[in-house]
């Protein structure tokens, strides 16, 4: 039997505003980049937060912080939640924090109803999930899930030349664990959605049921460079027109498949408005939440390139610049977040996250999902970014739920 | 009756080639910008050669050249032959000079055979057609039809701060006489077609009815900058996504016109892979020979940027950059342009021309046409440009008899 514990979603509230403090910026969003003196002030906060609640703080040698509350059987791995504290440089104050300061509060409600759970519980505060400072993002967790070693992460430089490892020494943040060796029983992630879906439909929560798989490419096409008013149009080998052909087709394959296809770079060359442009160079990010789905878009989108180039007797060129595969999460951990959405009556749906997060990574190592709540328009990485106090708190009140039903299930 | 005079095409040859020197590149090519001392060079072997043929050189205060063989009616305005010695920084052997020595070979024809005109025939090297070292271009013929002032062409500036008129006083060829105070009975110009058309179909000559009418506008698609993981297709306000749909539109558009389209210059905003563009901006060129073809294809133009912006719920903005309206050729010199190519035995069609020339000013003064000779694969401002000493024979031949053929109608 489950306790009826409720979150204060007031409390949780005052902790966003209170940390938002912490790199706060006038227009109203936060700029606390990765392993910055702003970084270490928010984590004192949050080593002093968990330890009140008589958690143990551990902290990694990628300086993932962990606080652990005790369970009643100390044999069992904890149930962990989590999400980081840094930000982009022109971040918001939800982005990440909601999951850190969501997990803060279900331990507050533990805390204050002296509730003893089966399992320990986790919460987790990655370290440089952002990737604004150093590139990569999501280092911690992927630290943690084997994904790179600590010496990589320790090599990674900033635009100033300090490695992240020096700076993870210098704001004292380097603990003696290995990464991954306390290990979860599972891993549950709040997070604003980031985009407009739940906004727009009116729903509360988003079950979020995996992460999506993203390919990107830079494409060319080699057409040939000539007069716009001398080459008459059945002379052309307009690369700019096989483009235009190309990218709508191309949006027409995602739609049909049910993903995403978006070109954000585009230039033709030379570049003068009487010169039919011999060239044209553009970016092309395709996403599906199955790979098997995103791999038949791209088969189709260089078919489309293809054709397009064909048809203006233009060369092309398709080179492969990122590839993430797709991370479905798992089923029982999404049933959890669906059964406490039920639970609580509230508004709902299934959803893909299309940007990454720490659970594609812990989602390789142990049971993970996430929950999203809705944020105002979709927008994030910008000082703007809002969610409302009660979005937040129920958001808090699922992952509160589902860490005790996946406790309760023994 | 005509005579039967023959150019000599080896002695044209020679002249193209002995005045490539003057500017000549390592690659073939020549830069002779106008108004400098290569211009300058050539302009002083100009004189002398058409002194030497018993002409009187006139210049006049725009620094246009114009040679001319008395006829036998001194009360007659002289028929003209002309283009232009200056060069692209990179230009090649042909463009503006074939029409100029081939009109000098002309010349030398008449003068060898000792036949005499019943009109006068003048020969004009005009002041700056290319624009490239002081823009506009073509304002020699511009100011002897009295589109630009003096004033005007005297004030504008190189990028070194030097103006045209500084430059004309320093080369000495700031003429006394008023530019179009002489007046000429008709104009006739040789030049390289500077497209594929006659070329590709394996003609000799293109009988030019007229210069494209041209439009350059500025455009720009305004949607919504978002996430191209998180913000579904539907929810999209893709600005990339209306602009290449628009393309393809106009595209259709001039090719049901007989017209031309073309788009030169793109970028996308923010210009990231993985954000969707909130906003597109392009430059459209459309051209046509008839102002009211070119004017319907604008409207239609205008009408498929807005319904592809209206399908992506983006707003739009089609700014007029540049606006030269269409100039047809005079009928009765394009006929004897006809008739030239029929007594010959010529290849020949009517072609239009793509880009100006400095009979586009002429045609508003007096009756005017134009002859084309094809050129290597359309290529022009570069100094690969190349024509074939045959074709260059033939322009020149249909020049003379055109002009006879003028002198003839009394």
């Amino acid at each position: 039997m489950l306790a009826n514990l409720t979150i204060d979603n007031g409390r949780l509230w005052d902790m966003l505003m209170e940390t938002a403090a912490i790199g706060g910026t006038p227009k109203g969003g936060i700029r606390r980049l990765s392993l910055s003196d702003e970084d270490r002030r928010v984590r004192d906060w949050f080593r002093r937060e968990c330890e009140a609640l008589g958690c143990t703080v551990h902290v990694d040698t990628a300086g993932n912080m962990v606080a652990i509350r005790p369970g009643k059987d100390p044999t069992k791995k904890p149930i962990a939640m989590g999400s980081h504290l840094d930000t982009q440089p022109t971040g918001g104050k939800f982005d990440g924090i909601l999951g850190v300061l969501g997990g803060l509060e279900v331990m507050k409600t533990l805390h204050q109803a002296g509730y003893e759970t089966s399992s320990p519980v986790a919460l987790v505060n990655w370290t440089n999930e952002e990737g604004a400072r150093f590139s990569p993002s999501m280092v911690g967790s992927a630290v943690y899930a084997g994904v790179y070693s600590q010496a990589q992460m320790d090599a990674y430089k900033d635009k100033d030349g300090v490695t992240q490892g020096e700076a993870l020494d210098a704001i004292g943040y380097r603990g003696q664990e290995k990464p991954g060796s306390l290990g979860f029983q599972a891993y549950f992630e709040l997070h604003i959605e980031q985009g407009p879906i739940l906004e727009e439909e009116g729903q509360t929560i988003g079950i979020v049921t995996g992460i999506q798989g993203i390919k990107w490419f830079t494409c060319t096409i080699l057409g040939r460079e000539s007069h716009a008013g001398t080459t008459p149009m059945a002379y052309r080998r307009d690369a700019l027109a096989a483009f235009a052909e190309a990218a709508t087709e191309i949006r027409k394959i995602a739609l049909d498949h049910g993903g995403l296809a978006t070109i954000g770079i585009v230039s033709a060359h030379p570049g003068s408005p009487n010169i039919i442009p011999g060239e044209v160079r553009f970016t092309l990010d395709m996403r599906h939440h199955q790979d098997a789905e995103l791999k038949h878009m791209v088969t189709k989108a260089k078919v489309a390139i293809a054709e397009a180039s064909t048809r203006h007797d233009a060369a092309y060129t398709v080179e492969p610049l990122q590839d993430s595969p797709a991370q479905p999460f798992d089923e029982t951990c999404i049933a959890m977040v669906r059964a406490a959405t039920e639970k609580l009556g509230l508004k709902a749906r299934e959803i893909t996250s299309g940007a990454g997060h720490d659970a594609m990574y812990t989602a390789r190592v142990c049971p993970t999902s996430m929950i999203f709540v809705p944020c105002a328009e979709g927008l994030s990485h910008n000082e703007a970014e809002s969610a409302t106090q009660a979005d937040c708190g129920h958001g808090a009140q699922v992952l509160l739920e589902a860490v005790l039903a996946y406790d309760a299930r023994g």
